[in-house]
């Protein structure tokens, strides 16, 4: 079957492998739609460990893909919950199931957290053997497409839910690419009034507006905090940190209002430095969510429901042999792209 | 009356000045204890604003002190709730009671928040006018002593209970200065269980140690965040940061356990560096409090009950004489010194 294999930094190839064999409790699936990830481009930018993953025992070559959604085809022997020709999301979470956080459930916080698609092969291919219970079926109203976002929206509606956010309060969001208006949309289905956008991009920015934004401010301004304060009467409730750098983290403690939150939802490639004298007069707090646990059956009925319009942030699909030049690199290149979902198979 | 007034930076006075007049609504105390604090130290050795506070309208010369006891001896026309003869504790916060923070009964986030003793005249005097409401009786059990506690104590105890710590927890507390020690009696008198204190200072350490810590470690060790993690079976459910410098930071962010939070009581004087990785992977988080807020009853019972022995902090007396050379000059000279009381009157 047809996949793409990460062997090295800038060497992924689209190329034949063999296709997976189901195990006694894993079900295989024919993946109809996967999304670009921005782990995905790290990954193809920066690298992947060249270690054998401790649970998964797999290193690279790795196929790549983790937010993928598509039809069951077989199922293991002693798969009892679920059907072939099931329409299904998957949950990419790996753990070890033994350690503390896994034993009391916090399973995204496993010691040994991997994901497929990461650390182990993933949805780039036209065939996925995944675990019995990280499988979520669709209902009918769910497209293939939305069921491939299922994941990525998992992201910001898990950072929302573990936030101090109530209905009726007012949010900042950093960042504007996927995660961003994915967190724009969650932050909204829960009762956010104030939305405020920021993004050093106009053309996200419109974007944002399109999805509900109540206000874009460009972040090349110098008075983000002073205008979010402004707008705010004092500060947001929660400034959602979905861009991983120091000056969207600087302005996410400044825009705060007394007892907010700043809840950072991007991955940060080194140490960010913070005044805790601003978290001390606000006492405000700072936290941090790694992807998301017990979540995927809410997330695909908020979609369901039309509650998540998730679609609204795919911006391109494209053919899995256009990967590289179509997908990791225009969204490198083009920041119009939100989320670019690739099909696999051809038929 | 004789006061040790501030004027400059290293020029404390101890000095005549006239006796302080109640107006309506406050309260003329005269001091029994007044015990010395770090922000007392600060504004010896690095300054005071000498701009007017923005509610007190005072600027310096201001006498120092805002940690004291004493006994009622006038009251202002319209005070009602307080009779002279009543020995109270003083709780030192000014705040304007209209703002945001002020409205929702957070005076401690007033955003004019100020001090008596840095922002108005303070305790290291023999008399002192008070607002009303700012005023605490001591029940007889209670000492004088005890009553200039109260103060630090409800740093101390306010954060504990802002903190995620329930009984049963695992605490790590870093800097075994007075507020780390109460901190240290507060997790203790909240159910903490390990009770791990880091100091520089044997002999700060020997006293945390008296006080009931579980654990004692020197800070000086290269493996603190190690051995914190190897004694709590994966880490403290909240660790104290009440030193303020980076490397107490940095240890307290690796020490707490999945879920855990650090609790920010120091002062810094420069931002901190923080590893958002270790917050994402561990969901833990990061918050901190300013001072304290409807507290002080309830730090007066838990003295009055013996479930905070907060005279064990006390390491010396001195008299309003020798508030430089025996009091300032020995706690920054001296780590053997935890809080030491200054008595403002002879009689």
């Amino acid at each position: 079957m047809k996949a793409a294999v990460w062997h090295d930094i800038k060497d992924v190839r689209i190329e034949q492998i063999e296709e997976p064999v189901v195990s006694s409790s894993q079900i295989k699936v024919k993946v109809e739609w996967t999304g670009i990830c921005g782990s995905d481009l790290h990954a193809y930018a920066h690298g992947l460990s060249k270690e054998a993953h401790p649970i998964s025992g797999q290193k690279p070559p790795i196929t790549l893909g983790h937010e993928f959604s598509g039809t069951i085809v077989e199922l293991g022997e002693d798969v009892s919950g679920h059907q072939v020709g099931e329409r299904v999301a998957i949950e990419p979470l790996i753990y070890c199931g033994e350690c503390y956080a896994c034993k009391r459930g916090y399973y995204n916080q496993c010691n040994q957290v991997g994901f497929v698609g990461l650390n182990r092969d993933g949805g780039f291919a036209e065939y996925v053997v995944v675990d019995e219970n990280m499988v979520h079926v669709l209902p009918d109203n769910v497209s293939f497409e939305e069921g491939a976002l299922v994941e990525p929206a998992a992201v910001s509606f898990y950072a929302v839910r573990e936030s101090k956010l109530k209905a009726g309060d007012s949010v900042a969001i950093f960042g504007a690419g996927p995660i961003g208006l994915l967190t724009l949309l969650s932050a909204k289905a829960a009762g956010a009034t104030q939305m405020i956008v920021v993004d050093l991009s106009e053309e996200r920015l419109k974007k944002a507006k399109e999805l509900g934004a109540t206000t874009i401010i460009n972040g090349s301004r110098d008075d983000i905090a002073a205008t979010i304060l402004q707008l705010t009467n004092g500060g947001v409730n929660v400034a959602y940190e979905a861009a991983g750098v120091q000056p969207t983290m600087t302005n996410a403690v400044a825009s705060v209002r007394q007892g907010g939150q700043v809840m950072a939802i991007a991955v940060y490639s080194k140490p960010v430095s913070i005044d805790m004298g601003q978290i001390m007069f606000k006492a405000a707090d700072i936290t941090s969510t790694l992807a998301y646990r017990h979540i995927f059956p809410e997330v695909i009925d908020m979609i369901a429901t039309g509650r998540l319009d998730v679609k609204q942030v795919i911006t391109k699909k494209i053919q899995l042999d256009d990967l590289i030049d179509q997908g990791f690199n225009q969204l490198t290149n083009d920041v119009k792209q939100a989320k670019i979902l690739v099909k696999p198979t051809n038929n």
